[in-house]
């Protein structure tokens, strides 16, 4: 009997092209996890995502989910779990959750909401426990300014601004439900760490690290608020900021009804 | 002119064989900044720290000081932290903070208080984004037991239940000045993180993980905090509970008059 599971993943993504499967020597997160599905029941199967991320992207909370036949024997989703996490023990992914799910829920079609964390340190010191972990900036960012420029961009808009030109959106127009910049203390010595948090039921290609890259433009002192309200509104990729890298940013969470 | 710099370090102890120098092959966190100040002055010049860390043990706010001439030149504390920063940059050690100190600064014999933090994670999944970073632990501990059995620890006490045989300190007296466990969701999905801070002028060999070994006993239950008082007041290693492993320990901080 084909049994429907849902799968909650933490990976580092330096250590991956993305998600999405790819001819080797490409190691992919999307691959990772299939062979290790493989190894396990001896079955190709195809899993399915909340949302592609990107090379460099990491995720804490991204979910996926695939049906598997496991035969007459009972699988408990602990044993699933661990049993992949066996096979995954030499990647750079990890499941810290399986569910057994109905056969009409999908990763991504369920999914009501997102939440991305952006991560940046400013000091003048590069990390090296979070290597890879971060943006780091030797300019210290103003994040109350950065705070208030980011409500200019809550709510239903075009988007087009802060799209990649390679977007599959079927449209520009997204609904952002939260933009929240803070800023605390380094853990450790000597460093400010801004958070930025993002959530919306879907996002643009590279729409967060694009509002983060304009957003940082505020931080310096370079950009207004106002121009990001304009930014937005000349619906143009051309009037938005710089894309912020991709070690920054961290998939957290999806959320389901 | 000789000049004394104060240094603040981060470094991520799994990729060093400790601090103190060792003959090569040997990567040490010592031999790095030795080398990093020699590449930079071309001088053979050493450095000395506040303590000396194990194989493995991060530092966040390690402290060391050398002396310097750099002629008739000044050297900017700036300049100093990018120099050394840049031959660092293939190292996992970077120097967070360079000060101008007057010649009777010593950043052992100065120190007046240390503060370490070890991370241990409960959870069923190993962790990937901070692998080698804490102590991963299948067992969920509880930490309001273990702060409690962790108060029979502060103050004045002989902690050879809690000291290594390797331990070269003159005696076995120390004073813990605090000994705090606390618990918080762990960053991310499905996880609890457990966080015991350690203050004192300064430790025993081994003596954080030794405590954190033992707290954990009474977290998963098998231990009472009147057995870690007991085993206190035997003053023999042989009563002490397990040593904790090195991934989870950070030297956070080191305080100076």
């Amino acid at each position: 009997m084909l049994q429907r599971w849902k799968i909650t993943i933490e990976y580092n993504g330096g250590a991956y092209a993305g998600w999405q499967k790819q001819d080797p020597p490409l190691r992919t997160v999307q691959g990772a996890i299939e062979n290790a599905i493989q190894m396990f029941c001896q079955q190709e199967i195809g899993i399915f995502a909340a949302g592609r991320t990107d090379a460099g992207v990491h995720a804490r909370g991204q979910v996926a989910h695939f049906d598997l036949d496991y035969g007459e024997r009972p699988l408990e989703a602990r044993d699933l779990l661990l049993a992949l996490n066996a096979h995954l023990r030499n990647d750079d992914v990890v499941v810290t959750l399986a569910e057994k799910m109905g056969e009409d829920f999908h990763a991504r079609f369920s999914a009501t909401n997102k939440m991305y964390q952006y991560r940046i340190l400013c000091r003048n010191a590069p990390p090296v426990l979070e290597r890879g972990r971060l943006w780091a900036s030797r300019r210290m960012l103003d994040a109350a300014a950065m705070h208030e420029a980011a409500q200019h961009l809550l709510g239903q808009h075009d988007f087009s601004s802060f799209r990649d030109a390679q977007c599959q959106a079927a449209g520009p127009v997204k609904t952002l439900d939260r933009l929240d910049v803070m800023s605390m203390p380094y853990d450790g010595q000597g460093g400010v760490e801004i958070r930025i948090e993002a959530e919306a039921r879907s996002f643009l290609h590279h729409q967060v690290r694009n509002m983060v890259g304009t957003l940082a433009l505020v931080g310096e002192g370079k950009w207004m608020a106002s121009d990001v309200k304009r930014a937005l509104e000349a619906r143009s990729r051309m009037h938005g900021g710089p894309t912020a890298p991709a070690a920054g940013l961290y998939l957290m969470r999806v959320d389901y009804p």
